[in-house]
């Protein structure tokens, strides 16, 4: 299946329509957040947007997760635009987080730029950017601030927590903070922790980042991004993004100019690394792009107390991950899925098809629907009743 | 088998001695060689060593090829130094290469900046360095330049040519460009053509070099090496040299500190990329960097001419890959051996069992030497003759 026939299945009357990015804050710069570095933070801000309606009873709120570069921005377009959310493929009325039946939350993270409080926002003492004087944050932290995102909403318990990559991370670091606050969790194309091939990568596009003179320490705001060097950096995420086969497929050898150029753009790969690269310039924080890497690198639940026996008795997992995915291959999400048989914990697998690399959750489009509403029908119907 | 277990095969003893590096000149600045481009260069300058002596017949002599980042200083040690060559556990009395019995010529690339003529050597016009006035060179070049080495040492036809990485590319480019001259063949580690995910691993490598401010546009040569660039260039490299679980084995996610730092070196692997990235910079040429994988990247002998039937009636090969080894993937020297197999050519292949990943051919030794030593007594002694 293409991508472009995967997106067939999702036309336009099935779009979650016009919606509109909320911003949700909390913690006083007095108070503050809480982090896990022993910091704190505040004012918190975080951006996010909903899709469907909350139930009466509300028992049918599934919080969705983005990955690395991600934004609130997950289903429908924005008024007078016309860029989809970054999910909208699967967020929608009938697709597989069916607005119909669900209330449907995408959170921005914080250290982010998409709204959300992150490095480029003001600091509460000067008003100028934090820059380096963000704290370090953690997967955790993200969480913590949406577990306060989900209070302000007013739900109890989340029918579901789900996303890829990153979001995965998110999904797993929901159930080890707050089991008893998900119904059930969809990590994707994810890890139970950061692999040392996985922190080097994150580590080169941060190196990349930090030789550009042009992010002078982090204190860029008042000049412009250390673009060269961010461009980069995304170049590099682009390559673990996809993988050998689809990149053959795509581009194999095809050149635009042929005979012998020395350094410009010839293979066609070439040109949409630096496309990707360029765009991303415009798009996304360099400081937020060290910030969230490091959040990535730190995560690690490995330690065997997550799903020990007893402690997730009613939570239920669908775990899947992608044959091609070289950045967060099969094997991690089967080490994962060990962990919860060991814990007698309730998990569905599968191990989809395809040969697009990392970037299949985004485009891996009918498989995932037909396993996500199956699971979520069977989690919210339960017996005829939600399973609380 | 460990990588120190592995060099336990190979003591001083069997060391291939004090070398010296030679130096071979051909080519005037008004002749030139021809270059595949079009352009010429000359004078071309040649480093290379030599390992054991040539027999009175002149059919011992075995061409070793380097990689990337490689030089001619393939075993033994300098006077002085205590180095061993980059293959010292491969080339030496009783090892895989066996100078008791073969001539072992190892010949630097042109392109580089070990002592062969590149884009760092002085322009013939202006003394200065060419910098990018530096002609394209391809793999071709660099084998006909080592065709022209192995014409001034008296050498008809080469008992064999064998190299890993780049220099299994030169392997497979000396067959297509002097058949006749090739007895056996040993490419390691290679493929038929450049992949897009391999050229666009080089193409983030120049990338990240040009992005440097320090690079000139190449003009650095008075001012120093674009530090920052190229390092983080050769951190890229180093990832895709080993393999995800080699890097498991090495640094799982073992830190230094604990705690949360920010962007300060903090997991094992981390600060083993930084060292070896900084140390790149102290040993090899940026410009060199750019030309040399821009000729890999132009490598293509897929096209199915070069082992049609009948062409290399009397050429063997052995062909090597490493399962584990994901830059250069065993699919792709499957791909060779089937093209080998339609020509009729006479190819042994091995898959050898190993976690180092393209490392691989660099430290696993004693796997590499059985099949290595058993192939080269077979061609060498035929049926009690070599077969010409």
């Amino acid at each position: 299946m293409t991508s472009s026939e995967a997106r067939k299945i999702a036309p336009d009357d099935r779009s979650a329509g016009v919606v509109e990015t909320q911003f949700f804050t909390f913690a006083s710069p007095e108070t503050g957040m809480n982090l896990e570095s022993g910091k704190k933070l505040g004012p918190v801000t975080l951006a996010y947007e909903t899709y469907g309606t909350l139930n009466p009873e509300r028992t049918n709120a599934i919080l969705v997760c983005h990955a690395l570069s991600g934004d609130a921005h997950g289903a429908g377009i924005h008024r007078g635009q016309d860029n989809p959310g970054w999910w909208d493929d699967m967020i929608g009325p009938g697709k597989a987080f069916d607005t119909d039946r669900y209330f449907v939350i995408s959170s921005n993270v914080i250290g982010g730029c998409k709204g959300s409080t992150g490095p480029s926002s003001p600091h509460p003492k000067t008003e100028r950017p934090y820059a380096l004087d963000f704290p370090v944050i953690t997967i955790a932290d993200m969480v913590e601030a949406q577990r306060r995102l989900v209070d302000h909403l007013g739900i109890d318990r989340l029918l579901a927590v789900a996303g890829g990559s990153m979001g995965g991370m998110q999904v797993l670091q929901w159930v080890a903070s707050f089991p008893e606050r998900v119904r059930s969790a969809i990590p994707i194309a994810t890890t139970l922790k950061h692999s040392p091939q996985q922190i080097a990568f994150n580590e080169v596009v941060r190196q990349s980042i930090m030789a550009d003179p042009e992010w002078r320490q982090g204190n860029y705001y008042a000049y412009g991004q250390p673009a060269k060097g961010l461009a980069v950096a995304r170049m590099i995420g682009h390559i673990t993004f996809m993988s050998d086969r689809s990149m053959e497929e795509k581009f194999s050898r095809k050149r635009k100019n042929g005979g012998f150029n020395k350094f410009d753009p010839d293979f066609e790969v070439e040109g949409y690394l630096r496309y990707r690269g360029d765009a991303f310039v415009k798009r996304f924080d360099a400081n937020s792009y060290l910030y969230i890497t490091k959040a990535m690198d730190y995560f690690d639940l490995s330690d065997g107390r997550l799903f020990r026996e007893g402690r997730l008795p009613d939570t239920r997992f669908l775990v899947i991950s992608f044959k091609s995915d070289w950045l967060y291959p099969s094997y991690q999400s089967q080490e994962l899925v060990r962990e919860l048989k060991r814990g007698r914990v309730d998990a569905t697998y599968c191990d989809i098809r395809s040969t697009y690399g990392h970037d299949a959750f985004l485009v891996e489009i009918e498989e995932q629907t037909h396993l996500i509403r199956y699971f979520l029908k069977r989690t919210f119907d339960g017996n005829g009743t939600l399973c609380l």
